[in-house]
């Protein structure tokens, strides 16, 4: 009937036991008539596991080292790789062909930012053949190869980016993902009580969220999954209940104000004091910082009287480590009075929907709600489709609640 | 001043703190002035957990089956690239520069005979290069790829062919093999208790010794060393002691009549009896059972006075699954009164010397230890120098204490 893409997230496949549940699954599919790809991700704790091992032996010098890169995405594809041999000897049990591929195997060639790499092409041709031999491929996500021979990893949740890569590589009729929760929720279900399970919901929220701390999905994924145009379901690998899809807008979907709302926890801010104000210093920050493959946010420049300039933005706290030394360098590079300040304790409240495009005053509800529990707002922005606040870590969970209740996400309207 | 390659086993790289003290020993060689390329093993147990992971989700369908042999490979080379990467960060962390490569990577291709693949090249050049850039190269053992792509491991013990192929093509000057052992032993110590630590040995006495049930190096490691004339050094991880060297023949090691003696424990016999005697029905039961890849040793052939024949021949227990589906359809296209019998409580304990090709009396000798207590000779096979008794499993221990007084293996001569 069609060509389906599954993934199997790391508590999807667990144990042997989930690994044979999730092998039923795909087996499912492919006996109603579908060719059937599946990704999976390590075995549950299997990829914390590594990274401890791997912080044990960079601990033996006379300083402590950050693991090195090229050798952490050779460590931890494992993960993955454990996972599709067993998947494949499991379906083979149940008495179905089956095929194990790491992401070389499928030459799956990326750039080479190590643990961070981007998909730049897929040989579809290996795949296809086992397809058409009536076998399922099992694909393992997250990874991938330079054209030297060296493994990557596409970044922490890249088995995502493997499936709508895959999905659209293959021209899949759609890409399952199968996790632990029943799809996309209004807002974290762990903090927030009344959250709601989205029925449907379009790539361009969606990827607002996943930037904004919605983890079942990264930005990545969704933004490959907009681009091919390939129809995303998020469903638990626990049961049959229908998940959310994320299909491309339509005029219905702005009814709805606000979709959804997001808690980001772990927020590093770093400001620039006293940088001199000559042209070309912001770009010099931005473009450093981006050499390192830092992503930022939230960036905000003033000038004051002495004609220096205040630079600030945030970041991912986990790139605090490799963005210290660039700041470092730059600050010594700039001299005089600039100095630099880290915060390591923010967090970012946000509500995402595209009916913000055709409604107003959506701004001025999220603020009062703030206001009205004095949470203090630190940093504002906003798109076309989105509204974030800047606070304190600490106020983080009730902001989260505060304007889910706002805009009574709990019920649809 | 040369270029050495060091192996280090799975016991050797156990854990994080084992990796460190490997990564120190070459470290050091490297300091010396060496160019340094390490081989390394699974950690601990982590081949053995594969396997029960393997044999867990083999057993979900209707039939338990063996696990796939492709599959399995593609799970068990994930156990020797933790430990390369693992070893690479544990250098780095010490200040010295280090790369990790798994067998794809450094293009060491093999066959296709999955689970004991055998190794056909190496790309050398990669090693080369990076050896020249002043780095310590860490190879994953065990493993290797098809020209197709697909993951191979060498069998059990294949850590030691990689060390000696790699010993070979970049022509080494010394291939360190470092165990939990002090060297090879005139016998296993954990059955004779005086077994004394040999400290030079010819290849074809450990060539014999390997097939004969020394675990320490396996024969085609030993084989490979010998085609290459590649000194190996076997020496304990946990000390400075030299260790055994294993080297071609000189004129003075045929003083010494018996080099050591060894003891296989697993071995099953297989007999076919009254099979039609016609020419070609021994060369079709080698032939295939050499297809399925499993290897034979002491065939007895006799023909009755029916001119029927009794073909009997044993093979490692471990590869009886691998067998017996091949001897059953065997025994189906013979026909008429064919049967065959399977013994899996056989044992063998041989003696090896090169001095046997020079002194008489070393079989007689064996046989009258062996008599002394009551150990019934079950077969026995020779070659130029070496002597092998099948006894039953039970006495094997003490078939091996009793050559081992027979020719007072405890002292140098």
């Amino acid at each position: 009937m069609g060509l389906i893409v599954q993934k199997f997230g790391g508590t999807s496949v667990a144990n042997a036991e989930r690994i044979h549940r999730a092998s039923l699954r795909a087996i499912a599919a492919k006996e109603k008539g579908n060719q059937v790809v599946v990704v999976v991700s390590a075995m549950g704790d299997t990829t914390d596991d590594l990274l401890d091992l791997a912080k044990q032996v960079c601990e033996f010098g006379p300083t402590k080292i950050n693991p090195p890169k090229r050798e952490l995405d050779q460590l931890l594809v494992t993960g993955e790789q454990v996972t599709i041999a067993l998947m494949a000897m499991a379906m083979q049990a149940l008495g179905h062909q089956a095929i194990s591929f790491t992401g070389g195997q499928i030459g799956l060639l990326t750039d080479e930012a190590f643990t961070k790499a981007r998909i730049q092409s897929i040989n579809k041709q290996r795949i296809f053949e086992q397809l058409d031999e009536g076998k399922i491929v099992i694909v393992a996500g997250f990874q991938g190869v330079t054209p030297e021979g060296d493994v990557t990893t596409l970044g922490r949740g890249g088995s995502n980016a493997t499936l709508v890569a895959l999905g659209a590589v293959l021209k899949a009729d759609v890409c399952e993902n199968y996790t632990d929760v029943d799809g996309i929720y209004t807002a974290d279900p762990r903090i927030v009580k009344q959250a709601r399970k989205i029925d449907r919901i379009s790539y361009d929220e969606m990827l607002e969220l996943s930037g904004l701390g919605a983890s079942v999905l990264q930005t990545r994924a969704v933004e490959f999954a907009k681009k091919y145009n390939v129809p995303l379901h998020v469903r638990n690998s626990q049961n049959d209940h229908e998940g959310t899809w994320i299909v491309s807008e339509t005029p219905i979907m702005e009814h709805i104000v606000v979709s959804g709302a997001a808690l980001k926890k772990d927020i590093t801010r770093i400001t620039f004091t006293e940088v001199p104000d000559r042209p070309g210093v912001a770009a010099k920050i931005f473009s450093e910082i981006g050499s390192a493959n830092i992503v930022v946010d939230d960036i905000i420049q003033t000038i004051n009287e002495e004609k220096t300039a205040y630079i600030s933005f945030t970041i991912d706290k986990s790139d605090l480590p490799d963005a210290r030394p660039v700041v470092d360098r730059l600050v010594k590079e700039f001299g005089g009075a600039t100095n630099v300040v880290f915060q390591d304790d923010m967090a970012k409240v946000s509500v995402v929907g595209v009916g913000m495009r055709v409604h107003t005053g959506v701004a001025g509800r999220m603020f009062k709600a703030l206001a009205d529990l004095s949470i203090n707002i630190e940093n504002i922005t906003t798109s076309e489709i989105k509204i974030s606040c800047i606070v304190k870590r600490e106020d983080g969970p009730r902001a989260l609640q505060a304007v889910h209740d706002a805009f009574e996400l709990h019920t649809t309207h």
